[in-house]
């Protein structure tokens, strides 16, 4: 008998079941193990022994959790104790999938859970147990280093650019002075923000400024560009990222909002766009302002999912069976772009040390000069991550969706 | 030579742009009038002369236009002053409607537009002008009397319950106590809130609680009910209308933030879902709680439109040019259900008299005894108007839109 587990942790994506549904498909057809079980809430789960065999899905099953948007196994935040300090938690699971018989334990997450899987992979080599461990990757935030993008990004772009451009002309409507500001996701990147690039009407984006946490941002500066549009066109269109910072290093949304940290001690953010809002009024620089923060829909949004990530989401799960096979160790699977036009990307294999606590930023060279705007290569990398439109089942003219808590109760 | 005028007026929609092409298709079929005008955002551009002949359209441009959300034509909240005070506006409109040998003007808005074209019909009457006015009706609101829906709800509840749907999913992936919060548009009238009991998995509506201005809002009982499911469920989800508003008459929404007035004396909202969040943290019934506002994305969100209120919308432009062929005068066209299973609605006009400043609202019997969700009334209302995927062309991966700003331009 030899089996293995998946598991999710982290935010969700619109993709992430994408690929778990990847590795339940593949192991269907070359039936490597006997059982893919799913552990339930992430590792939190696995530990206490919260299984699901997901090897009994039906066809149809596997086809609606692959268009089901956010976390079907559910996910958690747990963070296992350093190994260097406490290694209790890292036997308990060990005996755990000696006990269900797991040979790999599959982890699709983030950067955190890609640290997760470097951890457990050396101390199981250390501890010479025959057991492994791989990453799939999914981060809205696009952050994860060496890869070309992760899953899950290409869907928030296309929600966000679908966001922008549609409230562009909401806020075009009335000949008044006014600005619109859209809030985006991204706490030390801004590929997220970026993708307004791909908000386009007649090939020309139709955002005015794009702020990211790679550049500093100067108050001052934004002030003067918004007066100085305004006094040209009727409505200003501003893009930025929930991160941005002011050269003390400061997060512009601190200047707001409190402030308290997630569990991995990072500062969770927001309100960037209502401190803005608030700053240009206050100035005189305008009175009508409206802040948009797009919140936890650009990580859910599979109404409006792109359909080339949902299938690259897809084929990660079956590489990652397949590298499995092979008996690869604390690697992830990810996506290398060998051609831009015509678009292909292919799987490869990179170590978790290699991904775990990196960060990837926006490249210098795609911000211009005053660092409110970003030339054509941040388009070019994107626009062919946002093509097609989601295949999934309606009911009742929405899109169907099920999870493993509808199966189970 | 005959010419028809068509603007807009308040509020964008996603589908008010496919009433107008109705207008435009519907005369280049039958050449009633020589020219359909467009008047740039709304009366305040007639006023102007601010003209665009929309028969020069392409068939690709008309094609195009009905699938650009917001006005294309531009809007605006201009209020003619009152007939009994001043004719001056009226006296001025109607020469310049005169000069330009527009025997019928088309308003396509909500409740005050449609006070506007009676107004207008009136008094081109006791003049004895021979000019006619003719309203078609658009609101996301869905809160006009005697018709069976307005076009642009449709589209609007189908975004509402989709972002409720994946939402739902996205806060249910943490074994955690959290309260997911969503707030739509709606000042008088729950019908927005109402589409809530679209979003459904195995045909259960997901949401916990929905609050309408139909019903007083105590503010003790939903804490105890929030308070209570957290009890036997992880997460509960709230729907909120942001018009909602105590034993005392007062808006929730004004508890918590600054209001002012527009320009017809409404209260401008927002806020609500802060505020409960606020009042949930602060009374310890939960710490983790996200409140979303949907803001002006459920009026424009053209991805995710309903494709028959597109062309209800786009059937009641065709239907207003032939009424006006056969002479009608200060009426608006309005869809009647002739039948739910299988879905039917046909057109009809009615007075604009009757429309003007009349509110209808959620009925009584749909809501339940507690005020906090509806019964199945409400999803098989809502349910046959939130079908069918938008056919729009895709553009770099994205609705293509055109305005009549990229064609003056």
């Amino acid at each position: 008998m030899r089996n293995c587990i998946i598991a999710q942790s982290g935010g969700p994506t619109s993709v992430i079941n994408s690929s778990v549904m990847g590795v339940v498909a593949k192991n269907n057809k070359i039936k490597y193990y006997d059982n893919v079980f799913a552990g339930l809430n992430g590792i939190e789960g696995i530990l206490q022994e919260k299984f699901f065999n997901l090897s009994n899905l039906t066809n149809e099953q596997i086809e609606t959790i692959k268009y089901t948007p956010a976390a079907a196994l559910g996910s958690c935040r747990y963070k296992l104790k350093d190994v260097t300090k406490c290694t209790e938690e890292y036997d308990l699971l060990f005996d755990i999938m000696d006990k269900h018989n797991i040979e790999t334990f599959f982890y699709a997450g983030g950067n955190d859970s890609m640290d997760t899987v470097n951890k457990l992979s050396k101390y199981a080599e250390l501890k010479n147990r025959n057991l492994k461990f791989f990453g799939i990757p999914k981060t809205i935030d696009n952050d994860l280093p060496i890869m070309d993008h992760t899953p899950g990004y290409g869907s928030a772009a296309k929600f966000i650019a679908s966001t922008i451009l549609e409230n562009y002309l909401d806020t075009n409507v009335y000949s008044k002075k006014n600005v619109f500001i859209v809030e985006t996701m991204g706490r030390d990147t801004g590929w997220l923000a970026a993708s307004a690039t791909a908000a386009r009407i007649n090939n020309k984006c139709v955002v005015d400024y794009i702020y990211l946490p790679e550049s500093i941002f100067n108050e001052e500066q934004f002030l003067n560009n918004v007066k100085k549009k305004l006094e040209t066109q009727d409505s200003v269109f501003v893009v930025v990222s929930e991160g941005i910072r002011n050269a003390e290093g400061t997060f512009i949304s601190e200047l707001n909002a409190e402030s308290k940290k997630d569990t991995f001690g990072h500062v969770q953010l927001g309100g960037v766009g209502a401190y803005l809002k608030h700053i240009l009024i206050e100035k005189g620089i305008v009175s009508k302002v409206r802040s948009l923060e797009i919140s936890t829909s650009q990580r859910c949004a599979m109404h409006c999912a792109s359909q080339r990530d949902i299938d690259e989401a897809f084929s990660l799960g079956e590489a990652a069976l397949d590298y499995s096979s092979y008996g690869e160790n604390g690697m992830l699977v990810a996506l290398k772009r060998t051609s831009s036009f015509p678009y292909f990307c292919e799987p490869i294999i990179i170590h978790t040390s290699k991904i775990a606590n990196q960060i990837k930023y926006v490249p210098t060279d795609w911000i211009n000069t005053e660092s409110n705007h970003l030339n054509d290569s941040a388009f070019e990398y994107i626009s062919p991550l946002i093509q097609g439109q989601p295949n999934f089942v309606l009911e009742n003219g929405l899109p169907k969706f099920l999870t493993l808590r509808e199966l189970i109760s």
